[in-house]
């Protein structure tokens, strides 16, 4: 992600006031469109900045021990060449979540999983195109470190593909493209997983307007207080690839989401909880193995370089918190469960992931293991209790992006140097409630009007039909 | 792709011409082989050819402002990693072939279409070393423009790998072994369009026989006047990653052979079109991403270097124009068919990039949104009016790849500067011409001795059985 | 893989020295952990060192050439790039083992065979950082060139990330954790062979103590002889990037385990082999197809760094291996069989790749073509012999990667020049009889205590309900 740039920011402004902001600016988008609006930021607020220190001016002063403007130049191809490599590996990110999604829940709500993926891979590119790219790095903002809103990008090729000169001022070692495109993948994220917990009883039409809201309006507002140099910016907030504003925005979104929508029919019964088992789970495996492999993507990709002191580091703790994560939840689940429960170890994978997203740059190998392995533990501890409360998210996001999502942005402040605790916290907290009044508001005014949930009868026979007239495995 | 070098071309020759040859050439390609093939064509014709303009130049040009030869050598060591990784990415579009073409058949016919995937992939490959590659890039013309044939690859390290030197007069950075497996992962493509078109009745050995020579003889000949330096170079044709000669070539070959089967059984009846379901969406799917994921190496590759500034701009487009292909896609048949269909979808991405392959390196980023979202459309129309004319493609692939192909072609001239709408026309016509007249002797030949259409028993009871004695699922 | 540093060898020691070693060392690998053991060794060796000539050496001779320590700085960036490339692509090689595996298996076998990947994937790169990287890199050897033991990995980043100048003396483009991820992604591979063909009958807890220490323990050790600078290396052993101590290892571990476990119940009966069918081909295909994939990271990182005249020929090698493979397995096959048959079509693929990658580096166009297609048809063989001698492998495991894995490695003498095909020969046995002596003295003691095998009752029943509670697929 985008080292940001701190600015004069008011860190008491209280998150309710985008939903006001939520409402008006759907009014307002069509602002002028000019292909400079984000490298005009940058220059602009570039004298007052402060960069954050970070492996990338490290290498800057590597390169200067060199002199010569030619190693610059080729460190700038390689890195620009891991930034679209990068791009296409989170892309395959989203056919991760749609065969895990779509492996967990039933049969008959297959094609329904599918197509809300492919929907919202399509509208969360277009939109950041549209709007998203230039609301998420503002040029000005309407209120100071909150709220900003942009116009389509244009041609980021404008300066001729040269953007080394001012893309460094900002620790950027990649064109304007090429930071839209990686920016891009992760944009339609936070919808998808949204995706999966609300799966097998909403009402598709309702879904795809939430999901263009979402991640087309309220990901780039949240995002670019910290990556756009926003009120999380200023406080020193660290969150390396997104624990907190890619996942936790995305699994708190879930929790509104599913609270407005309530639980599948049957699952929660006067005798308990009925399980209702994943349809098939090879489907899931390969999109947990998906993911990890996208997350190299993810957390690599967002050193924003090809630095090779923070490549290696990068993949190692990613790895390592990973596998740990499977690990823990391994033997958490076979000591409550008694059993070694399959989809607890893939869910133990991607809590790990995501616990380590935060603070991939900024620990060690032993942090690593850790910070992964009781992601792990949580997960599976999160998954239990929110059934318990008939929270029922079919395929675990809250849990695992939400909840992990927040441990990962808290555990920088206790695994690495220099990360204040309630500065994490409080960051965390900002998105995620943002997060989630902005979800609940737009679900419960879907809720009010059209309806987010499909009939009784619909939902018994299945969302494929109801909703497609297709079914997902034929003779 | 390989940069077209212009020399003396005999643009109205026909492509009937190619029929006679195809026939005797299967008779001559003993010829010697020999290491320098390529190299040689190269270095013979430079001196008389203008490059077409591009991004590789431009680079160039940056590289000479530098002056030094150490940023060219380290520019050239990146740009080949990239030619390497890209055609990674390109060889899992055959895995993309295979499970979407599986998914989208049914059940009993699965372990066939994986089998003839196998079989593509690997003949494809070792004929294109043993006469593809330097039939594709002809040292010497046997016919001035129009057809050449070259014997096997050598030790393509001749030179000792340092190939920047002469490759560089080519523009192309990259050693002679790498510019052949890049290449190598495109020439079993053809063959693989055909594949779904004719799956589920198609004969097994009759198709083999088909492949070897579409794959092994056609696809290079055809390649062979565009990046071989042949007519269609001359003409000033643009085709940047092969929208017509790689996918309209497929296409226009599947036509016909699918003109030369028929239907299958029971498809058109007197009571009208019988939908024939796919027995799995889910393995649709993962070949639709799989093969967008493999796109950007297949036109990210097709830059021919890391040349930063044509990367941003050329995956950026990829991505804007498959996914305005889904929203099209959806929007259209949605409104046709009054329901939100997952199979539309997915053909609409895949025709969004079959669009913008011809032209992602010219174009910007609202042309992009409007070709993807034009080849959405597109399809729709195509896939049901193939449907009414009793065209009987399982996979939709005569419509996503040979029409969207040619729409993305003439589109190159509509939203790109300095290209003649009736050369692209001119040249898509002569690639789907010669594709299909080419498939359409050798599939009617083949039909008159060997068959080319299982029995009526055969296709009712599927070819796995019938074909392999092999069922796809098992207890 | 790391070019092995010549020392002292006492070429003699016996393979069984070590099975006594494995049962001790249990007891004692708390060793003081310290960041820079590997980087110790490196120093402390190479001035007595005497690096195999390879690519590496041959690149750093045209980095002399151009004189400037920059370009040095920028080749190191893009090898190191690579390098965790390569990490990520061979970490898909582990979904790929889990959907090849689990699609040749019965359905009622799914969740475990699933269950077993990601536990393998999990405690093989945790292993490798707390003790096998350590192992594998000796600092100091216990028995010279046979048998060392080191500790948990530090902060390889301790020397701030710029070991270009250190590793450079190693002939490594990489930073210490570049190093370790692309290790660590292989460490886990050997367990994962031994995971399929002991498939649908092995005791679950049973099995994931032998993984632990045949990825943990084994592999390090077997690893040291060769990358380690062990008696392998002494010998002038040829293994590019793991024939021998990577799949030979995974296969002849495989071959010990199955002769322990003896056959799943019903597979040989009085009336003959009674064919237990695969549950789902497309799996399988996917699988294989995306081995295929990373086995460019396999083989391709194996070059240790972005020299591209030795990636344009890996690359081509690997390519051309696997698909004559395919075409000698599918020719075989058919004859034999009298059917095309898809399973030995995969089979055949993964036969080149393994044959070609003790080799990939140091032969031509023609050689690899002729390795692959002869590893094509001895897989087929082998395959069919281990069933008439009743050795059950569920997935062919042993013929893939034990068979062709020595095959290949002799296959290096006989095609490439400078290799003795004695020390080949000798290479694969030692590797390969160690493998076996330990697998079978582990399996053999579980079974004598805890069990190797579920019940006959929970075999009927398969292990997804009997070791887990969940079935794979569910409606």
């Amino acid at each position: 992600m985008r080292k940001t740039l701190a600015s004069n920011s008011s860190i008491g402004a209280a998150p309710w006031k985008f939903l006001l902001l939520a409402a008006t600016l759907l009014f307002s988008y069509a602002l002028p469109a000019h292909a400079d609006d984000h490298e005009e930021a940058a220059s602009t607020e570039e004298a007052a900045a402060e960069p954050e220190a970070g492996p990338i001016d490290d290498y800057n002063g590597l390169l200067d021990h060199q002199g010569a403007g030619a190693p610059a130049f080729d460190f700038f191809t390689t890195s620009m060449l891991w930034t679209v490599i990068a791009a296409a590996l989170v892309f395959l990110m989203h056919l991760g979540f749609a065969t895990l999604e779509s492996g967990l829940c039933q049969q008959k709500n297959v094609v329904n999983v599918l197509f809300k993926n492919v929907f919202i891979i399509s509208i969360g590119i277009v939109t950041y195109a549209f709007f998203g790219f230039n609301t998420h790095y503002p040029a000005d903002w309407i209120i100071a470190d909150w709220f900003a809103w942009g116009g389509m990008i244009g041609d980021l090729n404008a300066d001729g593909g040269d953007v080394w000169g001012e893309y460094a001022n900002l620790g950027l070692a990649m064109t304007g493209f090429g930071d839209f495109i990686f920016q891009a993948m992760f944009a339609a994220t936070g919808a998808t997983i949204v995706s999966g917990a609300v799966a097998e009883r909403v009402k598709l039409s309702a879904f795809m307007i939430f999901a263009v809201l979402f991640v087309g309006v309220a990901y780039p507002i949240a995002g670019s207080w910290h990556w756009g140099g926003g009120v999380l910016a200023g406080m020193g907030f660290k969150d390396f690839a997104g624990s907190t504003v890619v996942h936790a925005f995305g699994g708190f979104g879930a929790l509104a989401c599913v609270m407005v929508l309530k639980a599948r029919k049957g699952k929660y019964t006067e005798n308990g909880i009925k399980p209702i088992p994943a349809h098939s789970f090879p489907l899931a495996a390969i999109g947990v193995f998906l993911l990890m492999f996208g997350w190299y993507g993810f957390n690599g990709g967002s050193v924003l370089s090809a630095d090779p002191t923070a490549l290696g580091l990068v993949f190692t703790t990613t790895t390592l918190g990973a596998t740990a994560g499977a690990l823990g939840a391994i033997a958490t689940s076979w000591f409550l469960l008694k059993k070694p429960d399959l989809s607890m170890a893939l869910n133990g994978l991607l809590a790990g992931l995501v616990g380590i997203t935060a603070n991939a740059d900024v620990i060690g190998v032993t942090s690593a293991l850790m910070i992964g392995f009781i992601a792990g533990i949580i997960v599976v501890f999160s998954i239990i209790s929110l059934d318990k409360v008939r929270i029922d998210d079919p395929v675990g996001a809250i849990s695992v992006h939400g909840v992990c999502g927040i441990w990962g942005t808290v555990a920088t402040a206790i695994f690495a140097d220099g990360f204040d605790f309630m500065v994490q916290l409080q960051g965390a907290i900002y998105v995620s409630v943002f997060a989630f009044l902005f979800s609940y508001a737009v679900f419960y005014v879907l809720k009010m009007t059209i309806g987010v949930r499909v009939s009784e009868e619909e939902e018994e026979r299945g969302l494929d039909i109801s909703e497609h007239g297709q079914e997902a495995y034929g003779s």
